[in-house]
């Protein structure tokens, strides 16, 4: 747990440990003074290749809330624009005793890449590679459902949108077989569907009606825009048509089942406001908990590191 | 007091007990250690769709020297940029749980707007927005004078320049009418007036000459150098010709007068350096009580919003 | 020792001061918690004129280490675009009550100008301005060869490169004359000498073969590729054959001669990989001991500018 990269390769009994370790963070968030000394003294860097306020955002707060000092490296604006290689980029930032790298990254794999080269008593967390892997998003994802559900064997859960490009859909993915999920279905069109989309272990649907049936659990993914040129999609107004989630398919699927979104939603797109905004929506929820899972993930990763590195 | 959004409808009781509170936190900043554990563990957002280094700054230290963590979100850069709407940002920053919004907008009413969508718990300051308002930088003013003169019942001001555009201006007259100022004038070209004026209880002057007989306050105001273009103004040198502050021009003035102005200063434009630089000049006094009167209204917003919160 | 502006003047006392407190903040920097409450409640503005991630970074986190409080300016975005000149924006952030600026500017002298013109409880560290120094660099270099070798006396260190425009080789010359080297070399084309080398106290070496025959220390100068369009140099592979340090060429030096870079380094420019990474290069550990360095000189300086502050 000194790295985390990617759910593929961890256990169900890792995942719970995540998850009630998140739990036991929860509780701080609702206090008036919302931080513990826990990281106090250490250095976290977030890296980042890619702009994303989010993302960035929310780690810096798990970080503060732990006490840590934060750096915020964007590489775009940073040394590398003077002709310095990553590796240099990151065995200068190491050398002034860093203690975790927080790295987004528009490569798959480059996350992991970094993990090879820190030294043992630094920890690498992926905050989103290419289309690889989102894992702290999906962990907070896996605990939001669980703040609703108890049990992950008896859900169905379907996952709508642009399965291709997201690293999200295939954390999610991983992290709902590890933990046992009774059914998860992919719904889209087939340009916005993967190769090998049938070794995920998924069920692949073309349509709502069909996909969204008696699910627990809808999970819509953001509809990048940027990537409508490319001719995946028609028009952002006929996906709508086709994969928007309205009240009225929302009704598809189980009275009580929630509606999650990674966000920023596109509204009008992938989701009509009144879903978004409506009584079955967790959206919120999911970036509430998105701390208090940083802050589990933060603190194991830190723990782990400080054995490896001994009395550093 | 949960909220500070503009000085219209406060008290005279209100401002002073504000301004008694900056009293106590100046001090605070003559310490060695300047820093005070009130706002420990509490969230603050410096929520900036217009960018202002000076005042996110003396936000920024404020809330650091009350002990809080600081988020700086630049609009500009942000997920709005991904297409998501304002209050889906708000909403995402408030979801993970943050305590204040500090916002500068270039829409008039757009703090006001946040105020009625966040949570309970949380407060909104306005930092400035549009033409409406500066509350912050109107208590820091009459702080100010308040440190120079006893009573602002025998105060005669005079406020000069842009008073069209300028928000500073106007939460500086509401400021003055509440706590009873003798006089308040306004010395501005036609073009640089509100077709208002009249009813915001202060008297016009055109000229210099007539405007500054006799004052014990004179406050500059910036000519927003973006506005020349506009065609309010023929010049900036006719424009200093007939109402720059000289040391000429502020011997019209009671002998000590003091010299008040919001900053950045346009040397040889609204104020001459003789004046600026000079003995009756107080423009960086507003400065350092800045601070004192951002720490003041920061730590009275957040512990109405703690007790309105509850528990949180 | 209230500022630190460059090392012409020091005393060698204040030099191993210098890295005799540094010493004792290494340590620090390999406990779990690498924070001391040195310098708590006390404000420092990194003041940078001039972009650079990496120095900054470093001061941000010598001073975050240290427990200040950080505020990070870049000019090129702030005030002085609303047209206020670098005194009144000093004069503002100086009235805001802070206690110390970190200047980084293109002209030489901006750093000692600043602190003509600051109150007598701030200190101003001079972060780099124009050609004429770097200090902190220059320490961060002594130390280096300190931690490496007992006595200065005994060596011979050659400077390698853009001699002409480097603050960090002037610096670093001032510092090994100063702790009495036995010899310091320089190592460069005429055209990136500057005219009055003879004056600085080093010998002056075209090729590296005789310039680098016996040293104890090679430091290897980056060679700025936005003076490549200059006509200083023919090309860049003509250079690296002439001037970059391979490992036959290293080979020239005694045995275990160490080889230092102020990075970012340009790899295949003016030193190559096999060097860089090698068991001679300590470029990593200037990085490491950059931190500690910057530490002792914030920790010395604020506790000058506390004395000479009175009460404050």
């Amino acid at each position: 747990m000194r790295h985390f990269l990617q759910i593929d390769g961890l256990s169900t009994k890792d995942l719970h440990h995540i998850l009630d370790t998140t739990e036991s963070f929860t509780s701080i968030d609702d206090r008036a003074v919302k931080k513990v000394p826990l990281l106090r003294g250490k250095t976290i860097v977030n890296l980042f290749f890619e702009p994303s306020t989010r993302t960035r955002t929310t780690f810096e707060l798990a970080a503060k809330r732990l006490s840590a000092d934060v750096l915020n490296i964007n590489i775009a604006t940073s040394a590398t624009t003077k002709g310095e290689s990553l590796l240099d980029t990151l065995f200068n930032l190491q050398a002034m005793n860093s203690d975790m790298f927080i790295v987004r990254h528009p490569e798959s794999g480059a996350a992991e890449f970094i993990s090879n080269y820190v030294d043992s008593h630094v920890s690498v967390i992926n905050a989103g590679d290419g289309r690889h892997a989102h894992p702290t998003q999906a962990m907070l994802d896996m605990f939001t459902i669980r703040k609703h559900y108890k049990e992950f064997s008896k859900l169905r859960v379907a996952i709508v949108g642009d399965i291709l490009h997201s690293r999200v859909a295939r954390s999610q993915i991983e992290a709902l077989n590890i933990l046992g999920a009774k059914e998860i279905r992919v719904i889209a069109p087939r340009t916005l569907l993967p190769a090998n989309v049938a070794q995920l272990g998924v069920e692949v649907f073309q349509n709502c009606k069909e996909g969204l049936f008696n699910v627990d659990v809808v999970i819509m993914l953001r509809l990048q825009k940027e990537r409508m040129q490319g001719g995946f999609i028609p028009s952002e107004h006929e996906y709508f048509q086709l994969y928007g989630l309205t009240p009225e398919r929302l009704a598809i699927a189980k009275p009580n089942a929630i509606v999650m979104h990674p966000g920023p939603i596109n509204r009008g797109v992938e989701i009509s406001s009144e879903v978004a905004d409506g009584p079955q929506s967790v959206i919120l929820q999911q970036v509430k908990y998105g701390i208090a899972v940083r802050m589990a993930i933060l603190s194991l990763a830190m723990s782990s590191a400080d054995e490896n590195g001994g009395g550093n």
